[in-house]
């Protein structure tokens, strides 16, 4: 809930660079009603000019689209651009000494051949950030100063696995992970393309980039091995279905020796023990439950004797999967309750 | 924006009646999270003993849904029952001093006859609340201690064309209205009927109580005429197409002699100055931009040489045609700012 | 029911100029299995080269689009192009002796200056083609070889108020149409606007064009007046909604005397007593009815004593409302069952 | 396409048994327009009484919906019954000679035990009929007369994977097939279940019958191997989305020993060479390219040094995988081109 805090209180200054995107939207939607910090500067290349209310008049504000030019008088910045932007904008702002939080893939992986073949992009080995995952990372965003803001997918899927490979010291072992994630549309952005019109996507499905999707090496890293020396085999196929928002996870996990489910249960209750908005459900997850929320739902649905354990998650792929989980670091970095101004 | 607070303020204690169907869920929602009130009981007949997270997960709560056997602790108590319910519990409500809210459509109509018809049930002539719609009667609701919340397709009907019966001084005359209106399925209620279901509904449209329908005797009295003695033709045909949520309305209005455009414009705008969730807008607008809001957008489309009016509106019908406005009527009452917990 | 044929019987050779559109695919579905005609050549502008299975796999065939060059080999030519594009190419169709349908808006208006008005385009005053309305005008449709197919929304308007004006001597009067229509998106085309995507239009509702939509004069024209000098008030309201294939229009009208209910449905069901597809039904027609089907449902909702009729109609936009009804008056000009390879 | 055919043959006279839900009002679609059958009594016990008019006015049909008392008149009887039905009505069917294509699940597995744990029901030893998926077992089909006609979830996995199993003469080996699918709501019948309303369902995804649905057994069988003791490890989770028909499944298959891509296609291509309606294409399928039809489309999307391959399929699960399946299996019986009265 919203603390109650007092009229008086400074409120930080934030803006948003890449704000008319969904992304940048549902970032401008939370940031405007968040109660500690005034949201300075709404910047998008291709609307300057236009106001919010033209593009999304459910976020009732009037505030005008900026091109951005460099500048630094906010607190905080916020990008939510298209992967390779951000590159050529974060060394200024840091040199700036801003706190800076960066929605694409651009900070993301610290190995910078598996960037090149997955961002098909050349970048410095500084260019790393923070990995913005509360639930796994707290105490490195409360340090921080730049956050990289985990991928959609990565984060239904870290979600559904972590705590198996850091919830226990080596007594769990993972085999193998064969993931099936489907996604909104919004997740392939506001975006013209045929493909993605209402005509060919409503009761349609498309899987696509199966085993080559650039959230790979960012959730491997996550979990402590990389892409191009995994410690498992891990198989992703993601697929966009008839809905706009919401990232559905289907985990089967196998693991070198079989464990009992009240066992994994255990394990992923403690894991997420302090964790508000990653929720372990005892029935199954919907998507349904978790849109427009920025709860990420973990169900252990099935564990077999053999090893091989069933997980489903959901979360909002523009919340907890972009714009919420941004918002949340910010709340961390700024020693408030990782919860405000979210729920 | 939710105003800053200071913890130690008392706050109000509300109960909700009927609080596990899709009005009731949204109420549950808002009021979780409004600075101002702390949510006491959820009663709900059909789910007694279940959990708010076990129907709906998004709410994020664990409040457990109780009998209601006439308690009386909470100051401000909502009901959202089927029609016919609410006429049982209010009166002891009212007797107790409560603050009551009533969803459902038994105290909207003063005219008995019209109840007894469009209702199909006897009541009697002192079962007649204020009617709860702010930007027509803010100065009755902020005196008043019992609201009849209005109905959906009333509300976006009324908004549309309320600035030519109430805002003129009788220079404009109405001759006729004749409007369309589409709602998401959600105003049908959590309901199990087959021709609600997925496979019926999608990519479907349904008109149905065409003429008949019970919120047209509550949209004549509110523009100060009535049903049976209407001061000019109303035509209204419901529908129910593809979509959860949001009521749009087509309304074409025959005036007694032709208006200018910008004089409809200016009168609109004048009649909604202070209203801060019905907005005029110059563009045609859409559900898109008034759903998970408590806005009603209203577009003057055109008006013709002839004196022919359209008028187009949009609004969420769970929230400005139901649970949005109840909490605005409550905040009125409780002479907060209207938007307290709504934006 | 498809008649049984000889095998040896001669079958008519067909090529569709426009081929790769919604509307050209639809006739490209039904072509193919038309028992008794054979699909020659796809053209498509902006395909060529690609294969029939690349664009749309559910039709099932090979084929590929190619570049019209004015190839006058096939006996008949349906042309499903963008506005203004078959003025140009039909001429030399109709001096070469060939069949011609046209799908697009070029050759319905007889009224030049209302062309230039509604297409913004200058054309000829030869350039008006018989109105392939078979409902409607089947004798002249049986003796021509030009055919101007009519638009969706005035297929889905016509069919619902012909009667009044077509099927009485003069006792019944009209003196105004108020009518609301909500049309699938694929209506818009095969298009990449971003206002049509996915992300956009599920859910939504967006009304367009109000009063000035380029079939009104289509329908003033068909019911016998004109969008100049009209006999009664019509005003239209079209909108897409969150399907992909239907309309479904709300017409209301007004009467210059009342009537008996009985006697307009007995009125419409003598109309269209030998229209297999416009059917008069009596219960709530739906978009479910119809699509995927060459019916247009009618049914008379409300006659009231003021002489106030309520009329909901529903068809499938590609299908009566475009591709089907081409078909049909192919089927007529060839002297066969109207219903051939239509259901 | 449909063939040629003389008008004085004979027809064959058919019936459906449980024609008013979702399969049984696609059998009567098919039955009524295919070119060899005469569509004699729709028996449907929910619907006597009613005209097919009523319930699905898009089949354009008047019969009315009978009782079933034992009627044998027929030459062909389709049964699309609720699981358990079937087993009481099919042996007074058979005994009176006549061709039975039964849709449910009663008759498709040979293993008692199998049928007990996942239909929760006992059977007799002799209640089985040839499997009816004719791209596996056209022989039997063809010399058959009574068939069990397949699942839908098991048509869309079996079509992926049986070349690997049935098209190699071992030297393909099968360690493990990760399955996860995701259905049209129809395929849960037409059913009044809050769980199925479009409130519910729009934009949702849900999982169930993790591991544990009844087509599991079904799959193994056709398979050569069994639910009990599988040669591989089958791991299969089914989804409902917010789509009215189709299946989508993605199939992740661990092979003992590598292979290359080509060698798959090849593999597949001749497997299903003489299938018109699997087609192995070479770009990724979609629901959209097989609904209403009766394609299967097959796509080996990935095949790894490690000896995983991705295979995706897709088709309609009133279709290919209820009543299309259906009719081609008659046709077979019957000696017709398997496509009559299919595209």
């Amino acid at each position: 809930m919203t603390p109650p805090i007092s009229e008086s209180l400074k409120k930080y200054s934030v803006s948003i660079i890449g704000a008319s995107g969904y992304s940048g939207a549902e970032l401008t939607r939370l940031l405007l009603h968040h109660p500690l910090v005034e949201l300075h500067e709404l910047y998008a290349f291709s609307q300057v000019g236009n106001r919010v209310s033209d593009l999304y008049p459910a976020l009732g504000s009037d505030k005008v689209y900026k091109q951005y030019c460099g500048e630094t008088e906010s607190d905080i910045y916020f990008l939510a651009l298209p992967h390779g932007e951000a590159l050529q904008l974060v060394p200024s702002l840091v040199q700036a000494g801003k706190v800076v939080i960066d929605l694409s893939g651009d900070f993301r992986l610290k190995n910078q051949d598996e960037h090149k073949e997955f961002y098909n992009q050349v970048k410095s080995p500084e260019a790393v950030m923070t990995y913005g995952m509360p639930e796994l990372f707290r105490d490195e965003i409360v340090r921080g100063k730049t956050i990289s803001n985990p991928g959609c997918y990565a984060s239904s899927i870290i979600f559904g696995v972590a705590p198996l490979f850091l919830g226990t010291e080596g007594s769990i072992n993972v085999r193998a992970i064969n993931c099936t994630s489907t996604s909104g549309i919004s997740g392939a952005g506001r975006s013209s393309k045929i493909e993605l019109s209402f005509s060919e996507m409503s009761e349609n499905i498309r899987a696509y980039k199966a085993g080559v999707h650039q959230h790979i090496p960012e959730i491997m890293q996550a979990l402590g091995t990389s892409a191009t020396n995994p410690s498992f085999d891990f198989m992703f196929t993601p697929m966009i279905g008839s809905l706009v928002r919401g990232i559905y996870s289907i985990l089967n996990v196998q693991l070198e020796t079989p464990v009992e489910k009240a066992q994994v249960i255990e394990l992923y209750q403690n894991f997420y023990t302090n964790a508000p908005f990653v929720r372990v459900r005892d029935t199954m997850t919907e998507v349904k439950h978790v849109v427009y929320t920025n709860f990420c739902d973990v169900h252990i649905a099935r564990v077999t004797g053999s090893g091989s354990l069933l997980i489903v998650t959901a979360l909002d792929n523009l919340l907890k999967g972009a714009a919420g989980q941004a918002v949340q670091n910010m709340n961390l970095m700024l020693a408030l309750d990782e919860r405000t101004g979210l729920i």
